[in-house]
């Protein structure tokens, strides 16, 4: 893997990412394809609309249909036909946000699988073992992430296991021949609290991850103190690594996070707000379901050329919704999408014209 | 319109409807569209596949969302994105079917919504209305649909309604003048009847409709009176005319019809099965849930070139299944669909080699 800051406008920065399976331009954003596969698209129109990486859920795919399963069948690009890089979370996060119940140790996590009730044992040598069997381009550690709140003392225990996984995360992968091809990046933790978070990443930073990710932000805590840790990370995170903050993809929180010099992202959002009938457009969110779309020919997005924009009404795609059919939910997925890819390639413009600022106080004005 | 037979095998014949909107190769199948989508799939992936016509329900858009709503939005083909032709049924069959109260008289039938429980009245005018407003290719008339079992009485009675209504239909549309380019199809009735359906065909063949369909059938007769009755009508249904078994598509059950002269057929068989996990594939009949397609690296069909088959697995399939994702309904559809679409594109080609006996006994043997 290959990181290259090809612009800079302030803090923020536009790059690209080389890896054996393509090119990833950044300020990128990553769909979610949580089951091997990104909700109600295929892999085809994801392509068409520029996605260059998508997200794979580490933990799901774990326990359905298994690694070992989807390593057979040719490994994970092969299984889902996604040729492009494939980045997979440790299932760190999911651990402690799906499973009814689980033990932390230092060895590891017993959770039981929320699909199933099944007990199972997670540890970072085993989350590296399940994204080599993937066959994943980009690893993530496993780490502990504390929901909020927690007290300082929680935060600052979950940052000192995740300093010590982090270091048999990149043993473990050092050791598996299979992994050689691909990169692996940290995680910062520490909660809302200053120090914690400098902490954490101090004690990666030697370890000389190919990439650094911010997570356990977005759990619940309030919109200042996640924006202030934001700030915080943006400019500390190595420079010449990609910054990787998870599970947020929020418009103005990107905006936000790019100011401060995050690369990558990552959420649901714009695919299951698809799916309840919530669309981005460029004059800010709808509902699709509102009466006063019923009669109404013009596309979603009239500044959109999507698909769905390019042969789909608002009154059709409302009728599809009400009647719960099961083009809503591509058409819609498809839009939102794209609105995304495209909004990324727009940052990456303005950054590279050095209107970042610009481009960001416009957008800020949106109704979303 | 314009119908020509070119090629026969004992009755069985390949011929071609030509429509202001294109070419329909018979025998024909044609994709159930309800609610002006057929269910998991585009109109690209359709025409992809070789279909050339889509059936739609006029009682399902004349509730959800409303014919005026898509003659306003510039008609069905245009509402949908499907520019090729469309035939609609009349209403007659699912005022019968999902109704859960109805009032029939010489006028016609006043009925409630299945969806809100409103109050509506049809009439043959008022099905020639709606099919209008759609802008539709092939209209059928409105027709009585007795169900299984009915009385000799209940059956006569609906043969003579059915026929005071075809009267009435072919009258309204030739007083509209938006449907003059449409063709309008008679639908015989008489139940298991053998002379009930003969007469009710001598009723409606001088009133020459541009196609003649066969209805009341497949509503729960045992199969041997469905097939005695397809025997009976295929050959004396006007040879010049497409030829229309309504609401059938067992593979074996076309195979048989289509021995008898039968052109035209449409069926939720393939679309439904899909969504439910039952595939159709040149060794029969196979479900994808089954464990022993866990580890399946074939394709659902290896003699099958659609793009499900020439990109995914059996274990993927399964496992998209497995977990409810809606990439699962699609990839099986456009399987299914292929497969029908394929199957009666080689049945008109065993009808011009003179195979046609060969290739139906070849099938017959197949599990479905």
């Amino acid at each position: 893997m290959d990181f290259k800051v090809t612009a800079m406008d302030g803090p923020a920065r536009a790059g690209s990412i080389k890896t054996q399976r393509g090119e990833i331009h950044t300020p990128a954003f990553m769909p979610v394809g949580t089951n091997a596969t990104v909700k109600a698209v295929s892999p085809d129109e994801l392509m068409d609309m520029g996605a260059e990486i998508v997200l794979s859920n580490t933990y799901h795919l774990y326990l359905r249909p298994g690694d070992g399963l989807i390593e057979q069948l040719g490994g994970l690009h092969k299984f889902m036909n996604w040729p492009r890089p494939i980045l997979t979370d440790s299932g760190g996060f999911q651990v402690y946000s799906l499973s009814p119940l689980r033990k932390v140790s230092d060895e590891g996590v017993e959770f039981q699988s929320h699909i199933d009730g099944s007990t199972h044992f997670m540890t970072p040598e085993k989350a590296i073992e399940i994204q080599s069997a993937l066959g994943s381009d980009i690893f993530m550690i496993f780490d502990e992430c504390p929901p909020y709140p927690s007290t300082r003392e929680e935060v600052l225990r979950a940052v000192k296991r995740t300093t010590a996984w982090a270091r048999k995360c990149k043993e473990k992968k050092s050791a598996v021949p299979k992994a050689e091809q691909s990169a692996l990046f940290g995680i910062v933790q520490g909660g809302v609290y200053e120090d914690l978070r400098r902490q954490s990443l101090e004690e990666l930073a030697p370890m000389d991850f190919e990439g650094y990710a911010v997570g356990g932000l977005s759990v619940g805590e309030p919109k200042p103190e996640m924006y202030e840790m934001i700030g915080l990370m943006g400019p500390v995170l190595p420079a010449e690594k990609p910054r990787y903050l998870m599970g947020i993809g929020d418009l103005k929180d990107c905006l936000t996070a790019v100011e401060a010099g995050f690369d990558m992202f990552d959420c649901v959002m714009p695919t299951r707000n698809a799916r309840n009938g919530t669309l981005f457009t460029s004059e800010g969110r709808i509902s699709i379901k509102r009466a006063e779309f019923k009669e109404d020919p013009a596309p979603l997005d009239p500044a959109c050329n999507c698909y769905t924009c390019r042969n789909y009404s608002r009154g059709y795609l409302r009728h599809l919704f009400l009647t719960r059919e099961i083009l809503s939910m591509r058409l819609n997925t498809i839009h939102n999408l794209h609105f995304y890819i495209e909004f990324f390639r727009k940052m990456r413009e303005a950054i590279a014209g050095g209107a970042f600022g610009e481009f960001k106080s416009r957008w800020e004005q949106v109704q979303w």
